[in-house]
């Protein structure tokens, strides 16, 4: 019999949330992966076509973290007709020396959307321009504004502006940051956002792009997070090739996941393997060169973010007393 | 919130054993695997040498069952050092059509122990000659007296063989199966064990050949269920090239993890990929063609197994109200 500590959703948001020790927290996963030994598999996909569904494995061991998460993340895209979201999941955390179950996170994908704003803000805080006073974001879901409130923690910018396929969803998201960040927010053109913005997010599950080339300008930079699956895709592929400087959270993940894979379907960055952010943060690899650089940051998700933000997220809550112990 | 029903090893242990319905259940799942629209990823490893780990993720989604599990098995092989288990793990079982988490099965390896021993006995039922007197095993652990017990369900043998690398193991295992069988049982040589018995299964984690190409005789079959990642091999490849029939529960797994990498590592069996033992079941293949035959059955351990029993598990574990209840 062992004890295995259970936090639901409700725990765990009380637990962790989105600051700048999270920040910290996935900015170290990042260098890890870039200079560590960390391990980390290829990302197990199962597809359901027969019931509209999908379910993704991430998983990754970090050395010097006291455990590792396997992250489930089922994806059933029939579920709101009866009521239920379409994404899930749950994190098991186990020992990092003995692989014992220590920990099962019931989080319901919210230390995912978490891992997922903190990696932008890790992106804006080592890609971006110094001075940023207008921040876009494509999408208006859930992602973008936890996006635009992370970036906002690293780059205190003054107006944000917002676009989505639906006019409506895009004016609630606008609404809803200039509420929650006190700042000036607007809903706009896709050609606008990125126009007029020094950094940009974009956050959709688009599967043809919706940022052209033709609208970079210098001291722009764009982080890409919505394209996490072959078949998915956000910017078009000159836009990476434009830019003074491309990187990845994973080379391997954003060539077979990310937009790298279309880009090279394109025939384009065939040559050479974008710089992992991790190096970037880690000083190996040189980021933005100068303020009036273009850079583009490609993030798939990772399981090393998985890893730490399940690590964290248990190391807090156990401090609070928090959760559920049941006996194995 | 939702209510996830969570069962530890001895509600499980209470709830399902080794007898003739769970190896119906296997059978089924075997069936659906060569038959139906069964979908099952490969599995996801992850090798943690610093650490002297591995860490397997298997999964399936099966047509017609309620649920899917997603299995995790840690093997920490540093662990005995400090009074622990090298061997553990769970499942996670989701709805079929949501994909919520419906359970934990907290089993420590016990359901992996139990589908393995019924695919043995799914496989004894369909290949091995119908009159068995003596049955032999190489190796002695838990799996081997697990898999002679459960070949013991579809062939009552009334003579037992056993070989390990320590005499004193094989002594104790044949000494615990006359006990649990009734049935005479002897340590012996390999070489005896598979010379003298009609249906032989191999369940150690030999990375080469324990099992030699010149002891096959007719009449004989061979279930070889140790190999299960790539570097272990238990047969001789010259004996799968001998066989009248060899078979494998999944070609892809075989191929990747099982004998059948290591023959055609030695240039054998390129040309031709074995039949599943699910097709056998189905009856669209062939299985053994005469009392003569010399048959041989390559078993990895699928997520289609893990499924199965998970799903089982959970209905016998819900009827019997056993198990603890937590919310989401």
């Amino acid at each position: 019999m062992r004890d295995i500590t259970v936090l639901n959703e409700a725990e765990l948001r009380a637990s962790v949330g989105l600051d700048l020790a999270t920040v910290a927290v996935i900015e170290d996963a990042f260098r890890a992966l870039a200079t560590g030994t960390v391990v980390m598999p290829p990302v197990l996909s199962m597809d359901l076509p027969a019931v509209h569904g999908e379910v993704d494995v991430k998983t990754a061991w970090i050395p010097g973290l006291d455990s590792f998460a396997i992250k489930v993340s089922p994806g059933f895209f029939d579920n709101p007709k009866i009521g239920l979201s379409s994404l899930n999941g749950l994190m098991i955390v186990f020992s990092a020396k003995t692989g014992l179950v220590e920990a099962l996170h019931l989080d319901n994908g919210y230390l995912t959307d978490l891992r997922t704003a903190a990696a932008g803000a890790v992106a804006a805080r080592h890609l971006a321009p110094a001075r940023v006073v207008t921040a876009g974001v494509l999408g208006a879901g859930r992602q973008a504004r936890l996006q635009i409130e992370a970036a906002h923690l690293v780059r205190p910018f003054t107006r944000v502006l917002v676009w989505a396929r639906r006019p409506e969803a895009a004016a609630a998201c606008a609404a809803d940051l200039a509420r929650s960040l006190g700042v000036e927010a607007h809903a706009t053109t896709a050609e606008t956002v990125v126009r007029d913005s020094q950094l940009v997010v974009t956050t959709t599950p688009a599967r043809s792009p919706i940022l052209m080339a033709d609208w970079l300008h210098p001291g722009l930079h764009i982080t890409a997070m919505g394209s996490d699956q072959a078949g998915k895709t956000e910017i078009e592929p000159a836009a990476l090739a434009r830019a003074d400087g491309y990187f990845c959270d994973s080379v391997a993940q954003a060539a077979a996941l990310g937009e790298l894979r279309v880009a090279r379907a394109a025939g384009l960055l065939a040559d050479r393997d974008p710089p992992e952010l991790g190096a970037v943060i880690a000083g190996t690899v040189r980021g933005r060169q100068s303020e009036r650089d273009m850079t583009i940051c490609d993030l798939t998700g990772t399981g090393a973010q998985d890893t730490a933000i399940a690590t964290h997220a248990l190391r807090t809550a156990r401090t609070a007393g928090a959760g559920t112990i049941i006996q194995s």
